[in-house]
């Protein structure tokens, strides 16, 4: 396994944050593996509280905490000062630092000395493994599902943590597989897909699935949008290297333009379904769509139920949002196709 | 703009190179831009002659020379001992050295304080530059044509060097674009297009065709093969951010595979040119195939006729060898369509 680890318990430093919107990251570790998260570190009583217990850094280490885990997004991504004596402690005292920041870790002496000193790593999340190959295209055993997107940030991440948690309920064998920072936080490994070097993209994402046995399922998070003007490459080469066997369109109901790119509109959900067959069938011709994922959460509830209604009779396939109405539909659906 | 700058005229430079395929990169300068080569340094009586006037660093500094170009492979892509000490005294008098090795120049000590002594540059053709944009998908004025490709390594970029030459020659003000380091070597500057990181890919190609007067062409080299398992999303990559107005698709005449994934039958041309105009059209919906260029060197000079005559009919385009048949008819085709 040649993928960026990250070693469980956790301890969530939420630096000395007081919006919630900007420890989503850490809240999302509590909704999604909170059995990993042994506790949190605030720098002030002010600090937004994620309702876990409260630990000094001695405490953590005795509890066999073995990563504390930056939780809060910086402006600029860079390092606090206030931070750098919490930062050094842990690492003195052994624990990993795990951080998605646009400042990387290694780039700071006192980080890399003190984590030199007790052995503990410094791991920047965004930073790819050294030794990714080139993607050989080779078929790969177990079954693979991915998530695409008519754009970027529309609950790609989401739908594919949801459909695992269902799938798993439901009795399938299923793993979630992480292609950005938060998604490797919550699934423990993983690789930042767009930091990967243009060359070496599909051969990263065949790392992310490998072989497994034939009735195991990776539930693998999408990246970027196929039609996106900046990022579709890595939408691309996520698809061609996942080789998955199914693939869920997340879109929203009321989007109508690429998020932040005003000359192009959404691309309709017809034509995403038919591009990725098109690109995906070059490393799994058996690629199929097994439903639709919208974030409704602009409409009402009745408004809700008929977008809905009126998506499925259009596409002849399930369509779900995951946060209301659960992924019940598209379980059936990949329970009858496969 | 921000491509990597290569400053004339050159002094190749070739090692210690007795076999001529591994000075094809010097070679290609002298058979394209050979006005730009003052001279050759040759480490030995025995090294490869490209027939052009050995010169000393001295003399080349004499004569104005600005860059010393390594002109051969190496194994490995390191940098032999027994080059180090001219490759100093290149920098010592002021020379840049340029070159697409594996090994960065940057990386080796004493080349950096040699160039720091002087103010040359080492220019690490491999390395993009660092200030890369997203990808904004913005329509930009002025021609553009894209050398695609059913695979790696059969004429993409012989093909647009010969194009440029031939429409040049034709009273079409005309730009070779290269995206790899012996293209960019020939055009003088350009950007490694697969050694970019993804997010960052269609940014690249847009600043490789920057704004233009609105008759002006740039021929972009391709890179990469839309189909291919490995390299795709390169090639997507540059598709978008090129939004060419005409591209050529480059074949071989007798490959049935894709090069090295024996698993993979090469695509057909029709499955490129209809998978190219649909990823093109995201960023020029006016993107159409203008010609077929085939290597067809395996291939007797009856065989050649009838094989190029049969894909004209075929795909109803003109089908050319540049190497053997030139271009005119391709050219022809742009002049009838635009």
């Amino acid at each position: 396994m040649r993928t960026v680890q990250i070693n469980a318990p956790y301890l969530l430093f939420l630096g000395d944050e007081t919006r919630a919107t900007y420890v989503k990251t850490a809240q999302g570790l509590v909704d999604w593996v909170g059995d990993k998260c042994a506790g949190q570190y605030r720098l002030t009583a002010q600090t937004t509280d994620l309702q876990l217990p409260d630990l000094s850094i001695a405490q953590a280490q005795e509890l066999g905490v073995k990563s504390l885990l930056i939780g809060t997004a910086q402006i600029g991504g860079g390092i606090p000062d206030n931070w750098m004596p919490v930062l050094i402690e842990a690492l003195e005292k052994g624990l990993d630092i795990v951080a998605g920041l646009h400042t990387r870790l290694s780039s700071v002496p006192s980080l890399v000395a003190a984590a030199k000193s007790s052995g503990a790593r410094l791991v920047d999340l965004r930073q790819p493994p050294n030794d990714i190959p080139i993607g050989n295209g080779r078929k790969r055993s177990g079954m693979r599902l991915l998530t695409v997107g008519t754009d970027c940030a529309l609950g790609k991440k989401y739908t594919a943590l949801s459909l695992t948690k269902a799938m798993t309920e439901h009795g399938l064998n299923t793993t979630f597989r992480a292609t950005g920072q938060t998604g490797m936080m919550i699934a423990g490994e993983g690789i930042a897909i767009d930091a990967v070097v243009t060359d070496f993209i599909s051969g990263a994402a065949e790392l992310i699935s490998p072989d497994n046995v034939a009735s195991h399922w990776d539930v693998i998070e999408g990246q970027g949008a196929i039609f996106h003007p900046g990022y579709g490459s890595v939408s691309h080469g996520l698809l061609v290297g996942s080789q998955p066997d199914a693939f869920v369109v997340c879109s929203d109901a009321t989007r109508t333009h690429i998020s932040g790119w005003p000359d192009y509109p959404l691309p309709s959900i017809a034509d995403v379904i038919e591009h990725t067959i098109r690109i995906g069938q070059l490393t799994n011709p058996q690629i199929r769509c097994v439903g639709i994922s919208v974030n409704t959460q602009a409409l009402t509830g009745h408004e809700r139920e008929s977008f809905l209604a009126n998506l499925a009779a259009e596409h002849q396939l399930p369509c779900v949002d995951p946060l209301v109405t659960g992924c019940a539909p598209i379980i059936a659906e990949i329970e009858r196709q496969f």
